[in-house]
């Protein structure tokens, strides 16, 4: 395809860079840039420059934020005392559209995964015990996501938490499971069933 | 969500009002480039500015380009005399890979769709009609969708060129149709097969 635009060509191979997007995608990306107004075009390229330039790891909880600490860790009305231990940034996003969590996070920033070579040292796990040795915190809700690397990674900062951090009294907790609100019995798999079944309540 | 750095939110809207990409894409999206290394996000931005700053309208196949003529236009080795028509600069690419057409093209940038308000003067047909009437044309090949829209545009500018042009000799063709290459005849739906029947040539 020596007929393709040099320009053309390198802004398909960026795309394409991006996850999710394969080469046909990029493509369609690309020449929808090319047909739209250049002010719409130069937004989002000042957009991804301006996350790099303004956008930074929070010194306290490891959320991306503009401000050290971050909005969350600096607000007052936030209990310091429980710390909400997430693998991503957009957990913290969906949990904070719950309005439920009063207190504080805990970026992992990934989970443990053997499988993948990515150990204690590759995760936030040493910041999150320094954060409990330094006392102050009464809950760690491990709230990793329900699948083997989530709960491995859970199961190892409970281990961590009650050994190394020695902190008496620290209530470790975990989000409950059991079938999704708004789903069909019907359409649940067997593992979500079991924990349902496992942690039934009395009415 | 107020917990959301303002240059976050700004990357996750502007990603967003891109094709395809929906509120969640766009976010796994910003968190990647926030995740990536600078120079990374710096070269998918740069490339963005640069396909603004570098690429116009081929003035004879509209098709994008760096140089006016395109590569392809200007090519001596090229048979101007054979025209494929096109509705996007993709349907180039996809014909350049076969290696096939020796001729040129012209994209017309689109589809009549009076569903969608789409009309002879928001595509190209006119510059089509002034290509031929130049002269020099002896064969458009209208090799638009194999869809309503697409099939509705190449008789459109069949008629228009019959009636319009007055180009006596010009042979107007349009690709084959029938079973695609590799396919499954059980798959096939009912309209391709069809005119695969319909279409049969002697072996």
């Amino acid at each position: 395809m020596s007929e393709i635009a040099p320009p053309v060509a390198a802004l398909i191979e960026e795309f394409a860079k991006l996850p999710g997007i394969g080469g046909k995608t990029a493509q369609r990306l690309t020449f929808f840039i090319l047909r739209s107004p250049t002010d719409q075009a130069r937004r989002l390229a000042e957009a991804i420059m301006r996350v790099k330039e303004s956008i930074v790891y929070c010194s306290r909880c490891f959320n991306f934020t503009e401000t050290d600490p971050c909005p969350i860790c600096s607000n007052p009305a936030r209990d310091q005392g429980v710390i909400c231990v997430v693998e991503k940034p957009l957990d913290v996003l969906a949990l904070e559209k719950t309005g439920v969590h009063k207190g504080v996070y805990h970026v992992l920033h990934g989970a443990l995964s053997p499988m993948n070579g990515i150990g204690r040292k590759d995760i936030r796990i040493d910041e999150l015990l320094k954060r409990v040795k330094s006392g102050e915190v009464r809950e760690i809700i491990l709230a990793t996501n329900p699948n083997t690397e989530g709960e491995l990674t859970a199961r190892y900062i409970e281990q961590d938490l009650k050994r190394e951090a020695g902190v008496s009294g620290l209530r470790i907790t975990t989000l409950a499971r059991g079938l999704p609100t708004g789903g069909d019995l019907e359409y649940a798999d067997e593992g979500t069933l079991s924990r349902a079944l496992e942690g039934r309540r009395e009415m």
